[in-house]
């Protein structure tokens, strides 16, 4: 593998192409040309290949991509094979929708517990997964090798719910607080998810979408 | 405001923009050059210059953006004074989760109603959202003018509840059900929150941190 440096639009790429070749896989298909990938995808057969590119090689002049061998060279590159162990912060509304509905395994991840304050889910399970009480935080993680935390807890813990992941050891957070974290000089990776971004976005798209159905004035 | 095309790369900046402007407001800064807003985002400030340029002429030489001017200019590009309606279908955890904890409002949506086939759920209200029964919604959209339809039912169904809010003529749907909806011919602009995209990501950037951080076999 080269070990030039990956950009953040190519890393935002990969579980697109992970996701829509396993679509593909699901379907069937056994190979696919970057002209048709591309197209499922919405973006070049050339920025497939440059993408792709930056990996190794993949894919012969003529025949396209082999697409089961791609996918698998996709999850290594994506480092879904490490088994990385996760934790989650927050078994309210929405720690439980990710406990119940989000596979972690799919993804290459184990789900191994859940933290939270309140009396009445501590000690229950939710699908599989225990719910222990905050205070048992550190001894777990002591006692657990846990490379990612899920932060599903109110906003105004954020950043000391953090900082305990941080304390125990964590590689990265994935946060779903609506705030910025700081994790400066801890070496931990943080990966949010903004709600508020992707609303954003879908509101341009369609104030941007009416101004070119409408009629314009000269 | 100029006509010409604004790249995907561009929109998923925007939201971001006014977030980390909405930011330096609240902490009580009034102007920022782009080089600072840019490391603040880990973005050049070429690259702020470039994106803003898209839509007229923001800032000048030497003296920065007024920030309240740019978020006020932010948030009309983004549309958020078009005061969209929103409907949700789902009320499991994580509609709930958004019902509660997401503000809506001030990212510029109203969200009106909840529509779930749960007996124990229709009748009642989640926070000041009333949730009513999923056979009411055909009459309830032809009543209300609604633009955006929120998606957070099982996956096995996402298919056919988008068909319903298209028939009932929203503009655009916030699909959280993590399937690729089929909106062809129907105009309607679909916006994903693919929640494993980033975990394959985070997945990818820990894995990376890892390889960089540990000693290479040359």
């Amino acid at each position: 593998m080269k070990k030039e440096k990956v950009s953040n639009a190519v890393i935002r790429r990969l579980p697109r192409y992970y996701r829509t070749l396993y679509l593909l896989e699901q379907e069937g298909y056994e190979r696919i040309s970057s002209s048709a990938l591309g197209s499922s995808m919405g973006i070049t057969a050339s920025q497939i290949r440059q993408d792709l590119s930056c990996f190794g090689e993949f894919g012969k002049q003529g025949y396209g991509y082999e697409i089961a061998g791609l996918l698998r060279e996709i999850a290594d590159i994506l480092g879904m094979n490490n088994h990385y162990s996760a934790i989650i912060l927050g078994a309210g509304n929405l720690g439980r929708a990710l406990i119940r509905n989000f596979s972690f395994s799919s993804n290459g991840f184990t789900l191994r517990a859940a933290f939270d304050v309140d009396p009445a889910l501590i000690g229950s399970t939710i699908g599989e997964v225990p719910v222990f009480a905050l205070e048992a935080l550190p001894d777990y993680m002591a006692a657990n090798s846990i490379q990612v935390g899920v932060l599903t807890v109110p906003r105004n813990v954020a950043q000391p719910m953090a900082e305990k992941l941080i304390d125990g050891g964590v590689k990265g957070i994935w946060n779903f607080t609506n705030t910025e974290l700081n994790v400066r000089g801890s070496g931990v990776t943080v990966e949010s998810v903004h709600f508020a971004d992707s609303l954003l976005a879908l509101g341009y798209l369609i104030s941007d979408n009416q101004k070119n159905t409408e009629p314009q004035n000269a």
